[in-house]
C-alpha cells in the first residue's frame, strides 16, 4: 500500500487556544486612527460597532486565547481539517522525489472555506453580550456564507450587504445565505445614506467591498439591537484564524517534514495569517523559511501598493489603519477571484511584509486558473479561484527548486472549494478568460487620495 | 466540553474489502434477461459494455472482495467519511434525551456525493483491461462529475450524455465535469442513433435517464476503445458503496449506539445500499432492527411500482432486471432531487423490499426541503436534495418516538451536499415549489408497457 497522504488529526488535536502573533513581533503594531481626529481609537470608539471581548482581542498582547468550549463545539463540525501530500500534484508537474508539496485544506467546512474559523467566534460573542442583529458586507459571497451559517447556530439575525454585482452574477451564494436564514441585499441600496448617496450619483453602480462594507458599518452604527462583523484584515480575524496554522505544523511532524516555504493567498490576508502565523512564530524564533503571500497581479495590494495609513471602506467610515494599500478609492479590476478584491491588506500582514519577514507575488489569473485546472485533474479537489493563487505560486516553487536542483517542502493553503466559482472554470475552459494589470498612473491616482497621517 | 458528535475514523480503517449481500440473501437473486432472446445474459453478452472484473463482480456469490490497492489509494483522499451525531437538529426538533439521531455523511467527497465510491473502481478496472475511453450518461450531475473525476485520476478519456433539461439548467455540472477533462454533451444528442431517432419525433425532447443511459449504452457498444458505467442499480455498484455502511456499523460502535432505524434514500438505490447493506447483514443474522428506504411521491418505484421483469432504459436496449418498477415508459415529475427519478430501482433493493425486509415510505418535495432547511440551520450542512427525503424520514421516524414516548436510535445517511441544487432551495424559499403525484391511471398506463417474460 502506498505511503499516507493525507494526515488527520483527532477530534482531541483541535487547538484550545487562539495564537497572537502581536505577542511575537519585534515591534508594537502601528495604532489604529480615528477618521476624524486621527487620534488612536479606543475601546469606546468600537463599543457601536463590535462586542467588547472582539475589541478587547483586537487590542491583545498575550500569546494565547483561549477558544469558548462553545465555539469548539462547532468547529468540531469540521475540524480538525485534513493535510494531505499533494502526490498526484507533484507526479503531475513531473517533479523529483526531494520537492514535495503539502496543502492544509478548509474546503470541508460546511461554507466551503476558512472563513468560519472567525464568523463562529464573532457570532458566539456577539450572542454572548446579548446582541439581537449582525450586519456585514460580502463579495464573493465566502463570508457572508460563513456568517450566515454561524448567526443560524446563534440564533442571531444576519443582515449582508452583497456587492450588486455578485448578487446578480452569484445568486446561489444568496440563496445559500438565505437558507441559513440570513437576510441579503445588493449594494449599494436603499437601505443606508452611504447607500442611497452613491445611488444619487451612480444608480447604476455595480457596488464595491468598499462601498458595502460602509452600508454594513453604517447599519451596526445606527441600530442599538446590531453589531459589525468583518470577514478579514483585522487582528482578531487574523486570530481566529490561526486554528489552521496550529493544525498544519502538528501535521507536518505526522509527516515527518518542516515547510521550506510557505505559501497562502492575500486578499484583506486571514487566510494567508491563520495558516502562516504558527510557522512565522517559529520563524522569528530562528528557523529558516520562507513565506510568501499570492496576491492577484489585477489588485496588486503588497506588490504595488505603499505602506501607509488608510481607510478600511470607500466612503471614509472606517478607522484608519496602517497597511499596504492601493486607495481606499482603488476599484480593482473585476477579477474572478472575488475574495482577493480589495484595496489594502491585514496590518499585521502588511507590517511583515514591510519588515521583509514575509515576501510577496502577483499571479494572472489565467496562470492561476490554469494551475487549478490542473490540480483539479491530479488531486481530484476543484479549488476556489482565491486559493489557485497559492497553488500557481506552490508550483513555480517547486519548478524554481527543480530547475536549481535543489530539495524544498512547500506547504501551501486550500483555502475553499470552488463549487460556486464554475463559471470562472467555464470561461477559463473556453479560452474567454481575461489578465489585466492596473497602469502604474492608476495606482498613483489613486495613492494621491491617501488621507494625511503625521507619523 | 460537550460530548463527542463526530466520529470519525483513522485513515486505518477504511474497510479494504466490499460487502456483498448476495451471499447472505435468503435466496439467489432473479436472473438477468437477454433483451431479444430473454434467456439469462452471460458474460459474454456483457464484454462489449463491461470491463471483465465488473462483470465478474455483478455475478460474484462470495461475501467480500478485496478492494485493490489503487483504489484505495484514492479513497484515501476522502475517506473514512465521518458519521455525525445530529445533537443540534435533536435540538430544533425538541426530541426527548432517548430519541437520537445520527447521519452518515457523504458529502466530503471531491465530487461532493458517495457516487466517487463506485466511480473509482469502475475507471481503475477500465484503465486495468487497456480500455481508453469511458461513456456513460447523468441526470443531475452528481454521478457524471463522479466518474468525471475518476477518469481524471486514471488517465481515461470519458464522455457524459446530460439529461438536455439538467444540461441547461446546471450549466455549473457541466463545467465541474469538463474541468475534470470530461466532454459533456446534452442528451438526446445527434451523435448516436437512439438520440438521433427521439430528435426526430421530438426536436424539443428535454431528454430523460432513460433516453441518456440508450446512448451512452450505444456509445460505448458501437467503439472499440470505450467501456459503459453505470452510477446505480447492478449489484457491483451497490457493493462498492458498502464502504459507507461498514464505515458506519464501527463509528456506531464508537458512539456506542445501534440503530433501531437505518434510513437512506434511494433512486437506483446504490446510496440506500451503500450504507443499509452493512446493517442488514446483522439483521438477517437475526438483528431487530428496521430499514426504511426513502424516495419521492413524485417517482414512487417502491412504493407504487410493481416487481417485474422490466428493461433499465427507455430505448429498451439493456438487459432486463426483475426490479421495482413504474414501467420503462414512465416519465417521472420535474422534481429537483434529480437523481432520484428514475423508473426503476436496483434489483437487490428491489428483492429486499419484495421479501419484505426493508420498508419504503415515500415523501413530498416540499417535505424534504422543510426538514432540508431546518438540518441546515441547526447542523450546518446545507443537505442534496436527494438526501432531504431521508432527513424527512428520519425526523418523522423521531418524532413518531417522541409521541409514542418510546426510544430510538435513528441512523440516515447524508448522501451529498446541496451546492449545485441552490436554485431548488431558492424555489423553496420563495414558495414555489410545487408538490406532485402521477394519477394512478398513468402510473397504470406505464406499467401496461412493461415486457412479458415467462417466470
Amino acid at each position: 500500500m502506498a505511503e499516507t497522504t493525507r494526515f488527520l488529526l483527532p477530534e482531541s488535536a483541535i487547538p484550545t487556544r487562539w495564537y497572537n502573533i502581536v505577542a511575537d513581533l519585534p515591534m508594537p503594531p502601528p495604532a489604529v486612527l480615528h477618521p476624524g481626529t486621527k487620534q488612536p481609537v479606543g475601546p469606546a470608539d468600537l463599543a457601536p460597532l463590535f462586542p467588547m471581548e472582539i475589541i478587547k482581542q483586537e487590542v491583545a498582547t498575550e500569546r494565547f486565547i483561549d477558544i469558548p468550549d462553545e465555539v469548539l463545539d462547532v468547529y468540531r463540525l469540521w475540524r480538525p481539517t485534513p493535510l494531505h501530500r499533494a502526490r498526484r500534484f507533484e507526479e503531475a508537474l513531473g517533479l523529483p522525489a526531494d520537492v514535495r508539496i503539502f496543502y492544509k485544506y478548509e474546503g470541508v467546512s460546511p461554507a466551503g472555506s476558512h472563513k468560519p474559523n472567525t464568523a463562529v467566534p464573532q457570532a458566539y460573542y456577539a450572542k454572548q453580550e446579548g446582541v439581537k442583529r449582525l450586519a456585514t458586507e460580502t463579495g464573493a459571497g465566502q463570508w457572508g456564507s460563513a456568517l450566515a451559517l454561524a448567526s443560524s447556530l446563534f440564533g442571531l439575525e444576519l443582515k449582508v450587504y452583497m456587492v450588486k454585482i455578485s448578487f446578480a452574477q452569484k445568486p446561489y451564494r444568496r440563496a445559500m445565505m438565505e437558507t441559513w436564514g440570513a437576510q441579503c441585499v445588493a449594494s449599494p441600496s436603499n437601505e443606508t445614506a452611504a447607500g442611497r448617496a452613491i445611488l444619487e450619483r451612480d444608480p447604476d453602480s455595480n457596488g464595491s467591498l468598499g462601498i458595502a462594507i460602509s452600508e454594513a458599518v453604517e447599519d451596526a452604527a445606527t441600530r442599538d439591537d446590531t453589531k459589525y462583523a468583518l470577514g478579514s484584515v483585522l487582528n482578531h480575524v487574523l486570530m481566529h484564524q490561526t486554528v489552521i496554522g496550529q493544525e498544519a505544523v502538528e501535521q507536518m511532524q505526522m509527516a515527518d517534514a518542516f515547510p521550506d516555504v510557505v505559501v497562502g493567498c492575500v486578499g484583506g490576508g486571514s487566510n494567508f495569517a491563520g495558516l502562516a502565523f504558527p510557522f512565522i512564530q517559529e520563524k522569528l524564533a530562528g528557523k529558516t523559511m520562507r513565506v510568501v503571500a499570492a496576491e492577484p497581479a489585477a489588485c496588486p495590494t503588497l506588490t504595488r501598493g505603499v505602506y501607509a495609513y488608510d481607510f478600511g471602506d470607500t466612503a471614509q467610515l472606517t478607522p484608519l489603519v496602517k497597511m499596504h494599500t492601493l486607495g481606499h478609492g482603488f476599484v480593482p479590476a473585476g477579477i474572478h477571484a472575488g475574495g482577493l478584491r480589495y484595496h489594502g491588506a491585514a496590518p499585521l500582514v502588511s507590517l511583515l511584509k514591510a519588515e521583509e519577514v514575509i515576501e510577496a507575488a502577483a499571479v494572472k489569473q489565467t496562470a492561476a486558473f490554469e494551475s487549478a485546472v490542473l490540480f483539479a485533474r491530479s488531486e481530484g479537489i476543484l479549488p476556489a479561484p482565491e486559493a489557485s493563487h497559492a497553488i500557481r505560486v506552490a508550483m513555480d516553487e517547486a519548478r524554481a527548486a527543480q530547475a536549481a536542483g535543489e530539495p524544498r517542502t512547500i506547504l501551501f493553503g486550500l483555502s475553499g472549494h470552488g463549487h460556486f466559482d464554475l463559471a470562472a472554470y467555464d470561461a477559463y475552459l473556453s479560452g474567454s478568460l481575461q489578465d489585466y494589470e492596473h497602469p502604474q498612473t492608476e495606482i498613483e491616482a489613486a495613492l494621491a487620495g491617501l488621507p494625511s497621517v503625521a507619523e
